[in-house]
């Protein structure tokens, strides 16, 4: 297939799509009652505040890696003290680290061969990808944590703004 | 931002991406008891194969909609008899129809303004993502009906060939 002449999606419109998916888990996570996000579960699976956690420790470590070239560590825990304020201040907080870390790829190669924390191999367009699916994935599942606690979730396609 | 020497994502890596995920669904699928796959639900929620209707009138049709330019209607259903096996069948029908569908993109702006399924309007790549996330939700939602089976799901990662 030839090379096309537009991109296919710009370093800038993936930046968005992905704050705009952050947005929307954001609205999830505000969402749930304090105590449910903590402790509730479906199936032996975790609560949803676990996998938020899981979500904070990819997505900035995971773009600080990429920018820096700086290989580091999953680590998908915080002392949070079930406090649903402190994961949505760390949310908070990872949303302008995100912009700041993507101010620093105007030079980035997308293709280029990268480990992502040390132990996942593909490039950088498939991790960064990969961090954006693994959100989804794990949100979609909160939305049956939130229906079957009789808690209407936010609409899926409602990526704006607070 | 100036422009990338290299694309973000290939058309070609979009369509892999594509499939994988699509490959991914198919296991959850197939990974499903046929009843409940049928009529397992929480919380109200619809269930999987409902759900995996939905994604098939999303596909093949939006897709086809993006290379003719010709309006579709959204059309979430067909006669499938409560059939796991034709509804497997559906799926690979429409995979290889993508292929085929691509192979038309070659000159695709996927900057392109379109309106999908004539009420969603977006671009071509913004309608694209729109399907894949989609798709990524629902199934989200399908691991926790099988985990709530007892049954476990196939690995979030493997994107690979059956």
């Amino acid at each position: 297939m030839k090379e096309k002449t537009s991109q296919v999606i710009t370093p800038d419109q993936l930046l968005e799509h992905w704050q705009g998916h952050r947005r929307l888990t954001r609205r999830v996570i505000e969402t749930f009652p304090e105590n449910e996000f903590f402790t509730y579960s479906i199936g032996g699976m975790r609560p949803f505040a676990d996998m938020v956690l899981e979500l904070l420790g990819i997505a900035e470590p995971g773009l600080r890696e990429i920018v820096t070239g700086q290989t580091t560590q999953l680590n998908e825990y915080f002392d949070h003290g079930n406090s649903k304020a402190k994961l949505l201040e760390a949310w908070d907080s990872a949303t302008e680290q995100l912009n700041m870390l993507w101010a620093q790829m105007e030079e980035m190669d997308f293709q280029k061969q990268i480990v992502s924390f040390g132990q996942f191999p593909g490039t950088v367009q498939s991790a960064l990808f990969y961090f954006m699916d693994n959100e989804i994935h794990h949100r979609g599942q909160a939305y049956v944590y939130l229906r079957s606690l009789g808690i209407e979730p936010p609409m899926f396609y409602d990526r704006s703004y607070i």
